[in-house]
């Protein structure tokens, strides 16, 4: 009974625009703390910093704990992503830990808590899922930019090796090398060197350049035209539902209604003549 | 009274053509002035530039006085952005400044007199709020890749300040290095430098080109989207409006005109039958 | 009759999902295979992966023996370009090589054995020519801007020649700069050393990639504007065909029937009345 | 009368498809030889490159003439940008050049005549055509770039010439400069050579890369929108004269004239009525 007094006010927390302002604000603080960290401080400050840092993981402790108390499905409150992701920077952030190695890991824990930024403002939590609703259409693009780039890199680590060991050193290595290729990065330094062994490697590089482009290209399109369609069909919709503009069907219908009704009179008038005569 | 003639005569003065051309005329005349300075010129040519400087401010400020007296309402003078900024200009062109500190904001100052043609040109100022009315929209767009710069710099900047101070110091400079990375300048230098202690680092680059990399089509694609609907929205209100083409809201009544009119007929003719009858 | 058995058999048995699978999980075996062989791998490892080698192309072979004895018209077989770019794979790793010379064409046989999975998987086939087909619609496009190369390549090999032999000796090398000029890979350096001798040959650098950029833009736009009219040709005609909304030209024909009804009973009327008088 | 005769044959020797054919041919044969000529030769074929060239200077110069007598009205012939380019290209052709000087120039009249491929070739000129009439509509965008670039040129020039003459000179230079940045060429390098002495100059490059690369976004979305208008206009008009669909305003005039009937029958009936009465 308690619990569910707790439940609901908790829920109103939760619901609370001033809440919700209050763990944009102390995210945002503790993004800012993380970044005054990467400056050279004086000790005062930095154990200032360290106690700052505490208090924001437990902040982030009491927000997690009245998010799932005012949860009605406690199962359901881990089936969503977002809530995972919350829980498991908070409760690695509370584990302890002096290592050196370990170290890095916390700082770096405690990095991604800017990320909770999106899980917390909506509009960002609506703009990063339709981000990735669009990467599974592109599936097989991405699997046939995968198979050029891995053929080229074959190519490459058989013929190139011997030349330059860094860049064509193995089929790994080769494929950062030809990424670099693909963005133009200083690629006709790579191009140059393995000309001077094999005078026609040009065309290897060419050819791969065109086809990453018209692949990369193709992909760009196939996003633009998805992205139209679906607004246009959803404004299409909208437009229908908002003015109540008729459909060519409606008019169908319309004078489907009016030819009855006149062929309701001709037969009126046919009993009529059949009546007088 | 005579405040009143000056104001009429100065706003048919505003509005006359040759003199909107002058006001261009002396504009461009102070951009090449402004061109002209930054080359080596005899100390007798300088001296003629200083006097044509001082004309040209002068010309401004009597232009702006004009455009002042002309308007009716004072106060909405200054509500118009653009106003504002002619005064500032002018202004602070009239400043006398000795202190070399200063001169150069004097200098500023003169070369962003050339801005002042897209003040006076009515067809860049409509361009430039168009440009300026896609922004807003694109807010969180922009924010989300904020987020992902600031995550990647804090990243950076812990990791790989130990292994070059000048790209990675602090987050500030860790975030310039990012965007050197995003427009891929020798970004497989900045790589190969931190892969030489993090042999898995290129992930690090890597998952940041493609991220940043699909926020900005996304970007691109958001402002293709909106321009291409509202274009399309005009046209469709300019063609309906322009050819006077029936909308099939407009069809749906001419046919219920036609249905009235039949059923007032069938009235009509029940009223003759039972008439005969 | 028995060769009847056998190719219903294996008509079967291509159709088959597990089939399918199976031939896609040896190539990507196949793939691994000779991704591990740009390694440096202990001669105990090497002999393995040489008769692994040995079983893929066997594999394969047996493969497309199937896939032949499947076919009903052995002719069509053939007419198909990925049966034939299979069996040239098979059958040229069937062949003993052990001159180094051919030793690496052997391995580049191998390498394009990976490509194999778009003639396998039939979405991927189905990408490709998509690709393929949108090529020759850009023909003229791709041939304005070869001419722009080529006339840009002549008048650099012409001009240039003289100040670096490397960049501009001939028009194919000349060609090769220019291409790396349009891809702003190190464009100044070139610029730069000849500006030193033809101070105005930024005009050549510039006009040059202004000429390419728009062209390029140009068919981007044509792929874009193309796909995009495709996509809604066939979207307006799925959707037409599944709700069985009305054409306009149902429309008039409905009214059409209305009208002649109409006139009919006109008659009838008229008959009514001349019979009555 | 020779001369009408002459140019009745003329005309069908211009538009027969085989001499079409062969113009091209000698067009795509000097190309060859112009590209032959970047490569070192033996004076032998020098000479018989040279008699070549003569040639096909020659020929084109029947062509033209022929293109002219063939011509009906002799002014519209000169009314035609690319006759008086070909015609140019000809003329200065034939002027026989031995100053070295001049040789250049003649060099490079001679590599323009491959210019004439699109003169000749029908889907060329119409390709370039439709490619410059869509540069005028960008006028003001293209303005306001270079409002732009003229503005950091001019701050450039003035605080960077003492920190790097070559990059920031003068006003011209430091266009070239910005045009390099906007390219990310090298980008960084100019940016920490002028951040060493001004720290917060990375704010200069980072609002010209954005201002830029944002004015150029709305340049290619207005080209891609103004071409899609277009083409959608195109293939309505097209579509609706091709299937002989009814328009909207068609539908309209059908209920009217339905109506009219309706009222003539009513006006039937009343008469009837009344004489009944």
């Amino acid at each position: 009974m308690m619990l569910d007094q707790f439940q609901s006010r908790f829920h109103a927390l939760r619901s609370n625009k001033l809440f919700e302002s209050l763990v944009i604000a102390v995210i945002l603080f503790s993004a800012l703390v993380i970044g005054a960290k990467t400056y050279d401080m004086p000790p005062a400050l930095l154990s200032v910093v360290s106690v700052l840092d505490v208090a924001v993981t437990l902040f982030f402790l009491v927000e997690i704990i009245i998010r799932f108390v005012a949860e009605e499905d406690k199962r359901a409150f881990f089936r969503k992503g977002w809530n995972l992701f919350d829980t498991l920077i908070v409760v690695v952030s509370l584990i302890p830990i002096e290592d050196s190695e370990m170290a890095l890991v916390g700082r770096l824990i405690r990095i991604f808590r800017v990320l909770r930024m999106v899980s917390v403002v909506p509009e960002l939590r609506i703009l990063l899922n339709s981000l990735l609703k669009a990467l599974p259409q592109l599936g097989y693009v991405i699997l046939l930019m995968f198979i050029i780039f891995y053929i080229y890199a074959a190519v490459g680590a058989t013929f190139f090796a011997p030349i330059n060991e860094v860049l064509w050193g193995d089929i790994s290595i080769a494929m950062l090398t030809l990424f670099r290729v693909m963005t133009f990065e200083d690629w006709t330094d790579v191009m140059y060197e393995t000309m001077a062994v094999y005078p026609m490697s040009w065309m290897f590089y060419l050819s791969f350049i065109f086809l990453t482009t018209f692949a990369f290209l193709n992909m760009v399109i196939g996003i633009v035209v998805n992205v139209m369609e679906n607004e246009h069909a959803d404004a299409k919709a909208a437009q229908a539902e908002a003015d109540g503009e008729p459909t060519l069907a409606d008019l169908s219908q319309q004078i489907d209604e009016l030819k009855s009704v006149v062929l309701a009179q001709q037969q009126m008038i046919e009993a009529e003549r059949s009546r007088s005569e």
